[in-house]
């Protein structure tokens, strides 16, 4: 079973669908590491018998060393696959050389829209819901040294017209998140998706 | 019923989807424009009876004349709608200014992606497959200066993970653009189309 490693920076929900569908299933989560000591997501680790560490950046030399030591937990656990889920840093080319096409994230947005440099949490929402967008959703991507740059693995659209706030679309598109993050973390589990250049394909079964 | 304008370059498929399923229902072509004299649209046009002009821009002083000239017979034919269906040049702001959130434009992406300078045609297409995104779809908007800027109107998504090149792209979406414009036209010729700054909405019925 392939082993992965979860990182989180709160509430851990995308981290709680990976639990639900994926972990002793299709692959194991064998840690999860967060950046924050208060992450709920750290309960939710417990609650699944999962091993859990925290690493604080403040706690760190410099933002290399922060990743050098997340590098070393994940090594330690033999990590696989590293999921993004919800992680609030950026990652150093470091750690993304040590993981190449091994990252994956989840972005509330199709990109290419509302994405890059900026763009995170209900900052995206709130763009969408100005420009007046009538369709967003979810992307699951790979991780390279360009912000949510990287090859595109799965999109699920998702209908915003009748989405009166921001925080509408945000539920909405939530939703769809715990639904896609954990089907393509599954599918990689088992060895379906490959990855031509930026071109990702799934088998289909 | 309320007067349309359709302004074409080419084979006008779009052109067709409108008088197939508006021209005469909730709304009515009055007059038919191409800026190419050999535009296989003027003869669509000419097969449903809607008076149709060619204007060509090499004949004009210049490019605001030839906005000027198009203006001219728009208000002949007392135009209270623009539809652009596959017109490939832009417009002058004085053109723009004359039907304020009265021009209507099809892009064959879901903007704000591939949109803007440079993106017409089949280079919308491929810069879609190379980017490797697994959703696409037409966007109509309201006609404003910025290219491709205006406010959204409608958005249809198409999964595309299955579109093996560019063209295979062109033609799925092309098949949804065929039943999002004439839609819109639809709605605002029945009045349900309300615009609020960049946000736009459509009355349920």
């Amino acid at each position: 079973m392939m082993k992965i490693g979860v990182l989180i920076s709160g509430g851990g929900t995308n981290l709680q669908s990976i639990i639900d569908t994926v972990h002793g299933k299709s692959g194991e989560i064998a840690v999860v590491i967060s950046n924050k000591a208060d992450a709920y997501g750290l309960t939710r680790a417990k609650n699944a018998d999962i091993p859990a560490e925290v690493i604080v950046e403040n706690d760190c030399a410099d933002v290399d060393d922060f990743n050098a030591k997340m590098i070393d937990v994940l090594k330690d656990y033999d990590v696989e696959l590293v999921v993004l889920a919800g992680f609030m840093r950026i990652l150093t080319p470091a750690f993304i050389a040590a993981y190449p096409n091994r990252i994956v994230n989840i972005h509330p947005a199709l990109i290419p829209s509302f994405c890059g440099e900026g763009f995170y949490g209900m900052r995206v929402h709130r763009a969408i819901f100005e420009y007046g967008v009538k369709i967003s959703g979810p992307t699951v991507h790979f991780v390279n040294e360009e912000a949510d740059g990287g090859p595109i693995i799965a999109q699920k659209a998702v209908p915003i017209d009748d989405c009166e706030t921001p925080e509408a679309i945000a539920a909405k598109v939530l939703e769809e998140e715990h639904k896609l993050l954990p089907w393509v973390v599954e599918q990689i589990c088992l060895g379906r998706v490959h990855v031509d250049g930026r071109r990702v394909t799934i088998d289909r079964v």
